[in-house]
């Protein structure tokens, strides 16, 4: 299974694991141009900060195959880098992948292709030393001991190009004998855990419960969590973290009942050109999300909502941020 | 639009607006004998604590009137009772309701069936003086403005004879002109908010806002609520507080964004035999309610869930439990 790959196939694409479909559908995309990948960014067939990354990086590549073969002028392929740098605006890892390769356009869709394909395996890379630094950290903090850990929205393989942020450490400690249980918050409103986070546990034999997102909060009173772990979409300097929906209210809960939450994160989700999250844009997302599901509808009609897409956790409540770099203990005032 | 009324068709009978149904369909159940009357409450057809009450009180009421005409032996009688009273385990009000209304059983069905339309009216009633003191209470501390209310599952008609607990207080405070916005959480698993807090809202055409259960934590800290205000299922005598699953999440993020968080219950939801919170039990349902969804699969075969119908907010994040009879204070250390 992977979630995002290169191929040579019609004159080259992007493959990507459908994951609007799954887990019913397992269903990959082969997307040949640049305006059925930023539709596969907005409606979320790719998703995750640092599968973002690949996407935008890759994505540059595409256009100037097509701009190369098509003869575009130098204003058609700025405007299409621009489509696909702002496709989605809180995840900092699209518009960081674009502008790695961005400068290399003048040596030519090779050299762009060359780069993000080196960024993609940087990525896998650096999936496997949080994965290790993380579990190290857990270990220390808590002891060598079978963990319950709790975690929000999808972070694994399929928001990554391979093992994993959050659930790459999730991985980490279990092949290592110290996974009790996972619970994965189901998600709302995409459910990226019921339908992701869970099918990955399945697929990985790690034990799991999926719970309403309202839930957390009665799992870490009731101590029934050793831990939270989550990902990241953009990270400030001063370790306020912008996460899925939902993340923000595990935080403070487990903040009141002394469980550790810990943030992870590939350096590239660091922002720092931002002293705090207050600078931080947040995706909002249309009603259709909230008030159907499945085709059925759920409210009333006309009924309005507030569907930001993300929160942003202020660093008092995050005991660490953990990148493939190091452990940043921001709630102690350490910055990024 | 009535939640539960009794007539006398069917030789007797409890009528339900069924509760599943909604808002998709209006549709109304009369029940005639005391299974189907355990069905519906475990199935949610009736629900919310006060209206459980009602539907103890004439459920027993029903019991008697059948165990009349059908010449039911004393353990029959109270074997049927029991059943009832332990349908749901959570909600005292259920219990309430019955024991209420046991003790005239040697008088007979007509005696008891009196008291339980007086318990119906009393609600009616208890709901109006909820409405007026939660709203001067409001008034009192927030002073004489329009407010942004947040509310959490359904506190309504629908969940009362009429008006409602929390949600009375929000028409007392639209009939007075003093709401700007409510915000319903949707209250994952069954959405009794965007299903039914969301339809009320609608009819009596106050502005309001469906939001992801994790999305209020964000709406709390982004300074867009006033005021929460939530119902109950059970209170201890220190004011701890079983609700809705989600709502101690709510609580804990008011208490950090500093937003005052209020619990509007009848004096029959207190439970003073109970010190603290932890004495209270939670029900826990089944798996299907969280990986299913409009006969939709949402999550791997085989996936289990955590799955608890309630959570106990501890006094120290109630800034008032709000009855019939008075304002406590409970976070102050007033105890009920």
């Amino acid at each position: 299974m992977r979630t995002i790959y290169w191929s040579e196939s019609n004159g080259g694409s992007i493959n990507l694991l459908d994951q609007t479909k799954l887990p019913s559908q397992i269903e990959e995309l082969t997307i040949d141009n640049h305006s059925d990948l930023v539709a596969a960014i907005k409606r979320l067939s790719v998703r995750g900060a640092p599968a973002l990354g690949v996407a935008g990086a890759l994505g540059v590549a595409l256009i100037l195959l097509r701009a190369e073969s098509e003869k575009w002028d130098a204003v058609q392929i700025s405007k299409a880098i621009s489509e696909l740098r702002d496709a989605r605006p809180t995840a900092v890892n699209l518009a960081w992948g674009v502008d790695q390769v961005t400068p290399l356009a003048k040596s030519g869709a090779a050299a762009v292709l060359k780069r993000a394909l080196e960024l993609a395996a940087e990525d896998a890379k650096a999936c496997r030393a949080m994965g290790r630094i993380g579990t190290d950290y857990l270990v220390e903090k808590l002891g060598n001991r079978k963990l319950r850990i709790l975690t929000h929205c999808n972070t694994g393989a399929l928001a990554t190009t391979e093992w994993g942020t959050a659930l790459g450490v999730v991985q980490e400690l279990h092949g290592r004998g110290l996974i009790e249980e996972v619970f994965a918050d189901e998600t709302r409103p995409l459910l990226q855990g019921s339908r992701l986070t869970a099918w990955e546990l399945s697929q990985a034999k790690i034990p799991y419960r999926i719970l309403p997102d309202g839930a957390a909060a009665s799992a870490l009173f009731s101590g029934l969590i050793d831990a939270v772990l989550i990902g990241a979409d953009r990270i400030a300097k001063n370790g306020d973290s912008a996460n899925k929906i939902g993340s923000l209210a595990v935080a403070v809960a487990a903040h009141e009942a002394k469980v550790p939450f810990l943030v992870v994160a590939p350096e590239s989700t660091v922002d720092r050109k931002l002293a705090t999250g207050a600078e931080i844009e947040i995706e909002f997302r249309g009603d259709d999300e909230v008030t159907n599901f499945a085709g059925v509808r759920t409210a009333p009609l006309g009924a309005l909502t507030y569907n930001p897409a993300f929160d942003v956790t202020p660093a008092r409540y995050i005991a660490a941020v953990v990148t493939e770099k190091e452990v940043y203990e921001v709630s102690k005032g350490v910055s990024l």
